[in-house]
This record gives C-alpha cells, sequence and structure tokens, in this order.
C-alpha cells in the first residue's frame, strides 16, 4: 500500500505490541446495537470497516460477565466460551480484509442493572445504579476485587481464543468499574484502591499487568482511557490528574487510547461542537509522555487535519468511530487520493440513538450502515442498471438527491427536478437553522457527486405535474417532493386541530426556514413534535431577540435529543438565552394576543400572553404528484410508467436518515421482483433452540 | 378433576368454538419480557401456569408481520415459519400438562416504530407514531388493508401449525390496528373502514372472519375488545359504542376476552385502584350479548368473587394476568381447597415493568417467576433440607420472611428473629402509606404461612447481636437486617452530603413512616432516589393538610413509575392536592427556614421557604451485625457457623421484589456448591449462528 502523496504518512505501519497494523486509520471501539443479539450482523458491519482500508477495526463494549448485564441494551458478550463462536465471525471476517481486530473488555460496575442475570451490582463504593431502577450497588470487598480481575484474565483469554490482536483495558466514559475507581467522586474506599490517585489507578494497572501477562505474547493490550471529563475542577481534568494517570501508566500499555469523557463530550453533535478535532487540546500531551502509540477521536475526516496530527506528534493513529461510519472507505479513499468522495459525518447522532434504543445502527450519510448483513448492501458498490435506461427523480431533498445518486451510479440516465431554485430540500432549510450548518454535507455531498457525472441533469425552479411527466416521456419516476409542516396544530397529543380566533399570527416551521419571521412582541413556540426541530426554533428566535415562551406536552424540551445525547445542552441554551419553558402544556386556543394551555395532568388552563404562535407538530406529505400519476395508471390514462415510487418524506415523514434510506433502497430495488424485495423485511437472527 | 365443594362450578369444562377448556381458570394474554428473545424462558413458564392448573394459557402479543415490528421489545414473533420452533416449544410444553394454548395475534399499527425491519408504518390515518421518535405513519390504502389482512390469515395458519388451539384478533389497549380503526379520534377515513362504526368495525369483523375461516375448524377464534377506555365521552365507551360493537359482532368470535382500555386502566395498580374485580361493571353487559363464552379479568384472586362471577352469569371464564403470575397454582390451589395457601397479586405492576424495560418478567409476590427455565425453579417445589438441621433468620422483613418460609418448607428448624414488634420490616412500613395498602400481603402471606408450621419459631423485639448468635448455636444464619434511608442528602445526583445548617429540620423515608412526623409550616421533600417512595410520602403529607413542595433533579415526579404505568396518575394527585413541584432542582442547602436549590440545567439558585425537609435520596445497608460475624469468622473466633448470608436490602437495596428474590435464593443455594449456583447467572438464550 505504499504511496507517494502528501497523505503517504497516515498509510505507514506501526508497531502495537506484538501485532502490526497496516496502517494508521484506526475504528475505535463504538457501539451500534448489534452485539450479542445481532452477531452476523455485526461481524459483516465491521468486515465493511476492514474492507475499507481501517488497519483495526473495534467492537462494541463486551461485558465481561454477568454482574456487568446491560440487558435490555445488546451490546457485545463474552461472559464465557459460548459467545466465542459468534465473536469468532466478526475477527474472521476482519482478519480476511487484512486488518486486526480489537476487543473492548469491559466491566461496567454500577452502570449495569443486571436486570437478566440478577447478579449483585458492584462498585468502588455504595452507590445507586447509574439508571432510573431503585437498585444499590455493594461496595468491592478485596474478595471481590480479586474475583473481578479474574474475570478479566478470564475474559481476555476468551478474547485472544476468539482471535482478537487487540484487548483492550477500558476505563472512560464513567461508565466501566476501572473509571469509576479511577475517579476521585465515584470512590470513597479507604484501603490501597482508594484515596490517592496512585491508589485509584491500582486496579486499571492492575488489570492491565493482568492483561499482559494473560495474552500478551500474542496480543497487543490497549488502555481507553477520558484524561478529561469537560467538568472543570468538578471531575478529572488532562491538566491535573488525566495527565498524572498517563504519567504513571506511561508504559504499561501497548497503546493508549485517549478521549475525553462523557460519552455527549467524547461524541458531541456539531449542533453544540462544530469544530472537527475538537478533542486535541484535550489528548495533545499524552505522546510526550509515553512511546506506545497513541490513538485519538474528534470526528477527524479531513486528510490534512490527520495528517498534521500525526506529524505534529500528537497521535499514531487517526482514530474514528463516527467518521467510519458515514463512509467505511475513508481509508481507501485517501489512499486512492479520491478525498472528495468522502461522504463526511455530519455529527448527528443518529449512530448514537440507535444504541441508546436498542436497535441496529443506521447513518445519515451512510444508508448502508447496518445493512451490510440483512440486504448485503455495500457503500460503495451498487448493481449496474437493469433494462430501463432512464430515470426521473422529482425532488432534491435527502431522499431524491440519494436516489439519484444512486441511480445515476448505477448508470441510468437521470432527471433530476427539483420546484426550488436550489438542491437540498429539507436538508438546506434546516441547516440553516443555529447549529445544523454540518448538516448541509448531507446535501453537498450528493450534489457535487452528480455534477461530476455525465449521465445526470438537473433542473430547478422546475415543479412539474403529471403532464410535463407524459410530455418527458421518461418510464421510471420517483417522486421525493417531501412534506410540510401542519398549520392545524395536529401533534402527538391532540388529533383535533387547535382553536386558531381570526387575526391570530400562526406559524410553522417551513415560514421560519424561509425567513418568514413573527413580528415584534412574545412568540409562543409548540412543541408537540417533541423531537428537534422546535428546540432549534426557540434558539433561533431567542437569537434573535425575540421574547420566546417554549409550551410543549413533554415534560422536557426536546425529549428524542436524550438519544442523541443533546437535550440537556438544549434546555440549558434555552434557558441561558431567556427562554421561558413551559412543560406539560397542552395548546388549546391561539388569540391575536394570548393562547390557553391546558395541564396535561389537570386539565387546569393557563392563560400566557403572546402575538403569535409557531406551531411545531406534525407533517402533512406532499403526493398530490404521486397520487395524480397513481390515478392516471389505474384509469389507463397519463403517461406509461415502468415504474412509480414514493420515496423520502412524502411517502413516510421521518428523519432525514430515514429519507436518505428511502432514497436508496429505492434506487437499488425499483427493477427487481417486489416479493424478493420483501424477503429482506424478514432477515433477522433467532436464538437458538438446541 | 370433578370436585364437589362451593368452588365446584369454577371447575366445569367449556366450549370454545371447536376446542374444550377443562374449567374456567384462563391465563389472559400477559407480556413477560421474554417472548421471541427467551423462547425456552418462555415456554418454561406458561408450562408453570398449565401444570398450576389454568385451562388456557396465553402467549403475550404476537407479531405477525415486519411492519409491526416492536424492536428492541422481545414480544412474542410469528412473521413466518422461522417462529414455528420456538412457539411449538410452548404448546408442547402447555398441552402436556394438558391445557389449551393460545395466541394473541398482534398488528401493532402506529404503535410500532420498526425499527428492525424499517418497513413503512401503518395505520388507519395520517400519524405520528406512538413513541417519542420522528417517525410518521401512512393511512392504509385499500391495496394495504387487503394485504394486511392476508398477513392475518396467513399468521393464523402458523398458529395453527405451531399447536395453538385458540387464535386471538386484538382490538384493545389503543394498541393495535384493529383498535386504531375502531376509535373515532385515530380513525379519519372516509371510505368503508371509517366514520360509522359498523365502517371502522369493519376491519375487526372481516380479521375474525378471516381466522375463523383459515383455521376455524380446529382452532377457537377469541377476540380481546375493550369496551371502555375510561376517558368519558372522550373516548370509546361501554355505554354506548363499546357496547354496539359487541351487539354488531356477537356471534362472530368464538370467544370474547373483553377488558378496559388503556393498559393503565386494564392493569391498574391497587395504589390507584384498591379494588379487585375492578372490571366487572365495565363488562357485565357482554354476557347477554353473546352466547358465546365470555373471560373478563381485574386483579381476580377470590374465589368467592369468582363463583359469584360465573353463577351471575357474568363471565363463563375466570380471566387473570397479574394473578396467575403472582401464583400460578391458583387453581389447584383453589380445587384442592387450599385457598389460604395462595399467594394473591398485590398490584404492584413489577411484572409490568419488565415488561416495559424489556427485560424477563419478576413478580414481587413470586420469586420464581421467570426463572422456571433458568434455574429450573418451581413455584411449589423445593428440595428437602440437606445435611444442617437447624437455621436461623435475623430480620423479618421480605428477604428474611421468604427466606424463613422457604426453609422452613425444606425442611429446617427455623428461628427467626425480629428487633421490632412486628413482622414485615419496609414490607408494614411502606404499606402504611397510602396506596400501599395492598403491599401487606407480602408480609401477610408469609407470616400466615410461618404460623401453620410446626418447625418455625418467631421472636419479636429480639434484636440479636453476634453473641446471641453465639449462644444460640445455630450453624446457618442468615442476616436480612434491611436498610435505612440517609439522612445526608447523598443520592443519585449528589455524591457529597447536603449542606445542612444547625437548627434545620430534617426528616427520611423512617421517619415519616414511623410517624414522626413535621411540625406546621411548609415542608420540603427532596427526591433524589426518584422510584416512588418520595411521591407516596409527599400524598401522605398533603393529605394531611401539611404545605409541601416536591423537589426532584428529575424531571418528573417518580420516574421509575412510569414503568409501573403509575407516574401520570401520581403527578395528577399531587397537583390536585395542592402540592407544588419544582423539577430540574438539585438541593444545596437547608436551613431553618428556607432552603436552596440549584437548576440542573443552569446551575442558577432558586430560595425556598421551607420549615422542615424530607431527604428520600438513598439507602444505607444495616450490615454491622454481619460485618461482626464475618470479622469474627475470618479470626477465628466468634461463633462456628457452617453458612453466612448476606439478604435482602441489607446486601443490596432494591425493590421489595428483589429482597423477596434474594432470601428465596439464599434458602434455596446455602447448601450448594457455589459455583454450580453461579452457573446459573450464565445461563442464557443466544442466537443461532447457522
Amino acid at each position: 500500500m505504499a504511496i507517494d502523496s502528501k497523505y503517504s504518512i497516515l498509510f505507514e505501519s506501526v508497531n502495537i505490541g506484538p501485532v502490526t497494523a497496516r496502517n494508521r486509520f484506526y475504528q475505535v471501539p463504538h457501539c451500534c446495537g448489534l452485539g450479542h443479539m445481532r452477531p452476523r450482523a455485526h461481524a459483516a458491519m465491521r468486515a465493511m470497516k476492514a474492507e475499507g482500508g481501517w488497519a483495526v477495526v473495534s467492537t462494541e463494549e463486551a461485558e465481561i460477565h454477568p454482574s456487568s448485564d446491560l440487558s435490555p441494551f445488546p451490546e457485545q458478550r463474552i461472559w464465557d466460551d459460548h459467545d466465542i463462536p459468534a465473536l469468532r465471525l466478526m475477527t474472521d471476517a476482519v482478519h480476511e480484509q487484512g486488518a486486526l481486530a480489537a476487543i473492548e473488555l469491559v466491566h461496567n460496575g454500577s452502570h449495569s442493572a443486571n436486570h437478566l442475570s440478577r447478579t449483585p451490582v458492584l462498585s468502588p463504593s455504595e452507590t445507586s445504579i447509574d439508571l432510573i431502577y431503585p437498585k444499590q450497588a455493594r461496595a468491592m470487598d478485596k474478595t471481590d476485587i480479586r474475583t473481578f480481575r479474574q474475570w478479566h484474565r478470564d475474559a481476555a483469554l476468551r478474547a485472544k481464543r476468539a482471535g482478537f490482536d487487540i484487548v483492550y483495558v477500558y476505563a472512560g466514559h464513567r461508565l466501566t468499574l476501572a473509571h469509576h475507581f479511577l475517579l476521585k467522586d465515584s470512590n470513597d474506599r479507604t484501603d490501597e484502591y482508594g484515596g490517592s490517585l496512585e491508589n485509584r489507578a491500582r486496579l486499571t494497572r492492575e488489570l492491565l499487568e493482568d492483561a499482559k501477562d494473560a495474552v500478551g505474547d500474542k496480543c497487543a493490550v490497549a488502555l481507553r482511557f477520558a484524561v478529561d471529563e469537560m467538568m472543570g475542577p468538578s471531575g478529572m481534568q488532562a491538566s491535573d490528574e488525566g495527565r498524572e494517570v498517563v504519567e504513571m501508566l506511561a508504559e504499561i500499555p501497548d497503546l493508549w487510547d485517549v478521549n475525553v469523557s462523557d460519552w455527549s463530550n467524547d461524541s458531541a453533535t456539531t449542533r453544540f461542537q462544530p469544530e472537527d478535532g475538537y478533542q486535541t487540546s484535550y489528548i495533545d500531551f499524552v505522546k510526550q509522555m509515553t512511546s506506545k502509540p497513541v490513538v485519538a477521536v474528534g470526528r477527524l475526516s479531513s486528510p490534512d487535519m490527520m495528517v498534521s496530527m500525526v506529524k505534529n506528534g500528537i497521535v499514531d493513529f487517526v482514530g474514528a468511530a463516527r467518521p467510519s461510519i458515514a463512509d467505511p472507505f475513508l481509508p481507501v479513499k485517501i489512499r486512492d487520493e479520491r478525498v472528495d468522495e468522502i461522504r463526511e459525518c455530519i455529527g448527528c447522532n443518529i449512530c448514537v440513538s440507535c444504541d441508546n434504543m436498542g436497535i441496529p445502527i443506521r447513518c445519515t450519510q451512510n444508508p448502508t450502515m447496518g445493512e451490510e448483513w440483512r440486504r448485503n448492501w455495500h457503500p460503495e458498490q451498487i448493481d449496474a442498471r437493469g433494462t430501463e435506461q432512464d430515470a426521473l427523480v422529482v425532488g432534491g431533498g435527502p431522499a431524491g438527491l440519494e436516489c439519484a445518486m444512486q441511480l445515476a451510479r448505477r448508470g441510468y440516465e437521470v432527471t433530476l427536478a427539483e420546484a426550488r431554485s436550489e438542491l437540498g430540500g429539507r436538508v438546506t432549510a434546516e441547516s440553516s437553522l443555529p447549529g445544523l450548518g454540518a448538516w448541509k454535507r448531507v446535501a453537498d455531498h450528493r450534489t457535487y457527486d452528480l455534477g461530476q457525472r455525465g449521465n445526470v441533469q438537473v433542473f430547478l425552479d422546475s415543479k412539474l405535474d403529471a403532464s410535463h411527466i407524459g410530455e418527458l416521456g421518461i418510464r421510471n419516476v420517483f417522486i421525493a417532493t417531501g412534506s410540510i409542516w401542519r398549520r392545524d396544530g395536529v401533534g402527538r397529543t391532540c388529533r383535533t386541530p387547535v382553536d386558531v380566533a381570526d387575526g391570530a399570527s400562526v406559524f410553522t416551521p417551513d415560514d421560519i426556514m424561509a425567513g418568514k419571521l413573527p413580528d415584534a412582541g412574545h412568540v409562543l413556540i409548540y412543541d408537540d413534535d417533541q423531537a428537534y426541530l422546535a428546540g432549534v426554533i426557540a434558539e433561533h428566535l431567542a437569537m434573535l431577540g425575540k421574547k420566546v415562551s417554549f409550551v410543549t406536552p413533554a415534560s422536557i424540551v426536546s425529549p428524542w435529543t436524550r438519544e442523541t445525547l443533546e437535550q440537556t445542552r438544549i434546555q440549558t441554551s434555552l434557558l441561558e438565552k431567556g427562554v421561558d419553558i413551559i412543560p406539560h402544556g397542552q395548546l388549546r386556543t391561539v388569540g391575536p394576543d394570548h393562547s390557553r394551555v391546558a395541564c396535561t395532568f389537570t386539565g387546569k388552563i393557563r392563560t400566557l400572553d403572546c402575538h403569535s404562535v409557531v406551531l411545531v407538530t406534525e407533517r402533512h406529505r406532499v403526493s398530490d404528484l404521486f397520487d395524480a400519476l397513481r390515478q392516471s395508471a389505474n384509469n389507463d390514462a397519463g403517461p406509461e410508467l415502468a415504474a412509480l415510487e414514493l420515496i423520502g418524506d412524502a411517502a413516510a415523514p421521518g428523519l432525514i436518515a430515514d429519507a436518505v434510506y428511502s432514497g436508496h433502497k429505492a434506487a437499488r430495488d425499483f427493477e427487481r421482483d417486489k416479493s424478493e424485495v420483501e424477503l429482506a423485511f424478514y432477515r433477522r437472527e433467532i436464538i437458538a433452540l438446541s
């Protein structure tokens, strides 16, 4: 893989203890909602990263013992030998592609509830478990610690037998027993495992030494460690104890995988952390303190930044979780100097949300993510076109763009018609709002790609009706006409329109995103969508100096964003901007200068002064063109079509990720036999009965 | 099974279409967190009900198609033939015990997100899905409806092949497509499936007719229908459309399984619905409108009430979900006139919480529930004692009582010592609070049982220390000394004590339950436990006329109680009693006449006037006796013990259910080989790789 380019340093091989990585691209451990419940899907997903050029491909956290039982979440498991065959699927598949396989051994301590195993919960100190379930952990005694070390050692041996090349000790994210021992505020012990930092680090040191002793002949032993908790002096800091830990254990692990804690800081979204490489200032001291290779992360997609981090002695490996999800072929694209083809992570944390929901990983930018096994989808390969030659895509939002791009890759002559003067649809609209700028990459990547191809014609300002489509004579038609926000207040908690008086001033998100804003006065934002947009609009209007009240039937602002690790930041930001948050409120009436809101518990009515209302509730599908074409087809009138597909929000309003997926799927499947396509819906992994 | 007693009517056989139930005890469908992910555990649990005498044993809801994909929840599945072997485990096991097996076919419509399958979400009308995830369902067209009917028919055929005797059509709980079509507010269609009740009921009628046509030769077809939504005129009512539906479809199903909606009403807890048989007044009209057998529920544990319901022509079958969980052997105990041995359901909804969390079912009263396969536990059978003869249990709370009872059943000579003047421990204390009276049954059942046995000695007012235990000379000692609530404010969100000024008046739940109450003035209840107790104490003090503020770092009162379907009722009740609820607040200081509370988002401090504070945060384990005995044993001093076990809250504070389980487990396992006992922790069901 020797190349001679400005990126060649990234393709140098690097030793990690007894093993050698073929280059500097390192997929650090990341969750994926597959784990022990979907081993074949997991192996196929990880293998795709290896195929895409990553030198190291890691698992998500792998529970080492039933006392670290995260049920119902499907993380990885290595409780005993029964788990080895499933893990072996991954190591074999990763090795086949020339990469090293790493496993992140974990004991979650008081972060696990042990709901399935019902073993006692373990912790350095007496404490509630880290879940809203009334159970407390017991402070481990010396016997517990010895036993725990034996479990960890045994798990390392099993990992070696399962074929892993790198075995992790994990002390990060406040999620693990080793980290709980390290942190002052979760360790109140008075024995040699508590008190001084040396004492608190003792367990991590022992786990590393045990692992090296057990498997160090064949496997590298890595330490994943959060150098800073981003809590200032209330937590561990890189300038203080974080640095001391690295100094103390410097040469013990074969590799340092360093990051910041907690997970919401490590996986910060672009909404709150727009800078790629945002962890560098925290971790840049590490390499100076150890001769061992260092890997770090921070949403690193830019090859120039990667080169600079290596050249400046900040890292040996470019670590990635989310960028490797958005583009598993990132290393290969850099190697082949196809940098402009990289699908950059937009930092939306849809991937994270899947793990939080316990469902298979999805990605806004990469619709094949999590579908490698089930649908046999490859992010870079797609079948050449079938019998048809031409395709028309109506609507250039996320579904239409993805569909057009994949159709073009398949070799169809593609016509893309967009009613507005700009491509991108809702992506363009939403990315104009505060914090969502990086989402524009969804449109930019596809617009750029379409522009590079000779078989694509894009028409802007081209709103089509059924007769136009007849005139065009293209027989394969994809309708991606999107959705519009309802103006009547029908949403999650109320299925009948809100009572709006004459003269009342009512806006929808479409108005706001189109720049149509409330006049002076007090604005009430009503969120019965409960996803993310109402919170963004509140931020937007508050930043414009409006006096804003935020009313929602939910108990918090934007509850969905808990799954993307953003909710706390959102509500804090709104409060700091002076937004008045009124939870548990259902909008009943809107008048010219006041609205009435009912308490969702008691029904008690509260009157709020406000001069305009923004209703963020639910969306109408825009499907009139599709309906007209289908109607014509049913009547044997109108254009004769080979395929007519409704995709994206026009078919089912959802996330941008859902729209991209829908467009991708239609482009792949529209000429296939329908019943064969349907089979994939049924494809799943099932419990063994013998 | 012919018996001649006042209960003999309950043991008459009853025909249901082409099949015959051996008696009138009918386990209606209920969720259990086992489903398709734990098929062997599921089969063993259902088989235990059959062994316990139920004539019909049903599954939980079984998804008929990938478009009703409830992932990540492990309900039952019958998507295709791959699911048949797992379901066959259940039908075979249930048949072996002489019972009929029923399956509740379901399509969840807009209640499912289809996170795994990624199929479109279906609904009678355009609507958001019924989950906090930004996705909308599409209104089904006629083709969709025809296709759906075919899926349902195919699923019925698969159910028949899997060996089921009864196949359900499910129109209840607002959880199913058939119900969504039936209800006015979720059906805005203008075709023959919307508008009039006859139109809205058309789909249910068709599903019934399809199922009878497909499998009616061998299987009975049941309809599960919610006659009333308990929303007054805003929803379907038994006095109105509920009755009309029964009239309209009266003779079509082979059995009517009727209840109330939604789930929180059907599975009402004793806290909010203390009356057993609480559904009778809603469903008592049904039998008058149909010649088909009727089953109904309502936490029915009283044999006299059962007899009266049958004799009065209200039901043909006594339906049960929760009472069959608390006591799978309820029918056999009635048959054998061992009514006093019935473990009555306490209506706490721990079983429900497990399904809501996606974990295996647990029960406060029946610690063997969900452990039938994994640990091979039988609720009515336990091994005779091992080599030892005597056992001492210190502490008569839930763990100690259960442990003592099981030890006595095993044949040990049991001494139970309780420090207080009454048995029951925290059960007795908590059940004195408003709404929790029925929880007393946990203690009553066990106290009664112990009283019936000749091999048990109970000592009250007997606080033991290590020297007493030496004097007693009993070699097997179980320490169940419970826990006490912390008085320093350390809880989930703060690991350092709250700053309490001299002269401040601070209470704990133990004080309140012991009758030590705040004086006049304003009381602040601080809930950093976030389970249930603070909400109950707030209710208690408000009912005593105190002015109460409820401060919590959570966003709602008692967030854990969402899992038990109680949260809305709790917060509503407190608001109606005038309690001032302050969410997102962390208690910082407590003074004699005011406290300071920080916003969990911004840190902004708010000063609240209050004259006393009740801290509901975390518990200290009471383990000094255990520690002393262990210390002595380590030093070869003190009494020579064969076994020393720490159980219940003294080992790990948790739910009452956890304490009962802990006591049960210790009684079963203490003489067994430790490593053999540990094996059960690892026992789990694993994905097939071939």
